[in-house]
């Protein structure tokens, strides 16, 4: 993209993008993506959809950004000295409530995401890509304090790890995520397997 | 169900059976699930659509059951005397081709599951059930073999962490998943969980 994210979103408040975004998110959880239109944004948040597609490029990336800044807390924000108390703090960012809200918004939009290639990118672009360098971070401060081995195979598939116990718990236990299971599956396979 | 999958099912041949289901399988990869019918189905097989029905009840057990036709060979069939061999061994059972194009049917069928709870309960029966036992009793001889301790709690998400690998790696990756990349998952991630 030619404009960088920065001065595309200078034109607008922190608090009007933010409001922006739950509406963004509140109208893909009533109609889903593909009933997401960017007319339908436009009228609820009284926004041009000149505005909108100024600042955001088109409807894959909204709603890509609307999740992302829907995450309550980033990674990079804590630090608390250890590797399991960085990972363990993933369990506290969303309570179980919430997980199981995002849990399905993420189910219903990885249905999408076969026929859109262009929702995969941006998904890509402004989720994963994040979370995959926020995590690279974490687990480089653990192996600075010595807790990790540089070459631990494992570094590279944290985020394989994390993402799939998502996934599997729906699949294999038929139960969305919860605290108490991220918590358990980050005790019993993510730090194992990264301290081993 | 009333009637159990042997007597229903000792009504045809087992080359019959196989031949079915590489109809099924087919007609899945040409059309997707949704426009699967049991009337394609009966068509291309010359079968007629009572038996079908009798045999398989319907189109989600009888995709589910082709499906789990199709896997070469079940883990319980393996048994190299180490944990490492025989986890090792799920991914000598596919070439990386049949990897990618039961990954992309996988996938196909998974959009599919979130609007149609007969099929994932289908897929929940025949294929993780069945996987998820077997994998127990390759984790078992392992704990036998005092090579994990049966306290483990990584004993419980052994599914989870394969599972996970073989979406993350899409989501993550944007490759489908490879015997090398499995191979390498195992080595980094599965086995230090499991003799932690």
């Amino acid at each position: 993209m030619a404009e960088t994210a920065t001065t595309r979103r200078s034109r607008i408040t922190p608090e009007r993008e933010a409001e922006l975004y739950e509406a963004v998110l509140d109208l893909l959880r009533e109609v889903g993506y593909d009933s997401v239109t960017m007319d339908a944004v436009a009228a609820r948040t009284r926004s041009s959809k000149a505005t909108l597609y100024r600042q955001w490029g088109g409807k894959a990336e909204l709603v890509a950004r609307a999740i992302r800044h829907h995450k309550p807390v980033g990674l990079l924000n804590v630090d608390t000295g250890t590797l399991r108390g960085d990972l363990q703090a993933l369990t506290a960012r969303q309570d179980d409530c919430e997980m199981e809200q995002n849990s399905s918004l993420m189910q219903a939009l990885s249905t999408v995401v076969h026929s859109n290639p262009e929702l995969l990118a941006a998904l890509r672009e402004w989720l994963i890509e994040p979370e995959v360098a926020e995590m690279r971070q974490v687990v480089q401060r653990a192996v600075d304090r010595g807790e990790v081995r540089a070459d631990n195979p494992a570094i590279d598939y944290v985020m394989h790890m994390i993402i799939g116990a998502f996934v599997a718990r729906g699949m294999i236990d038929d139960q969305p995520p919860t605290q108490a299971f991220v918590s358990s599956y980050i005790d019993a396979v993510v730090l194992p397997a990264l301290v081993a």
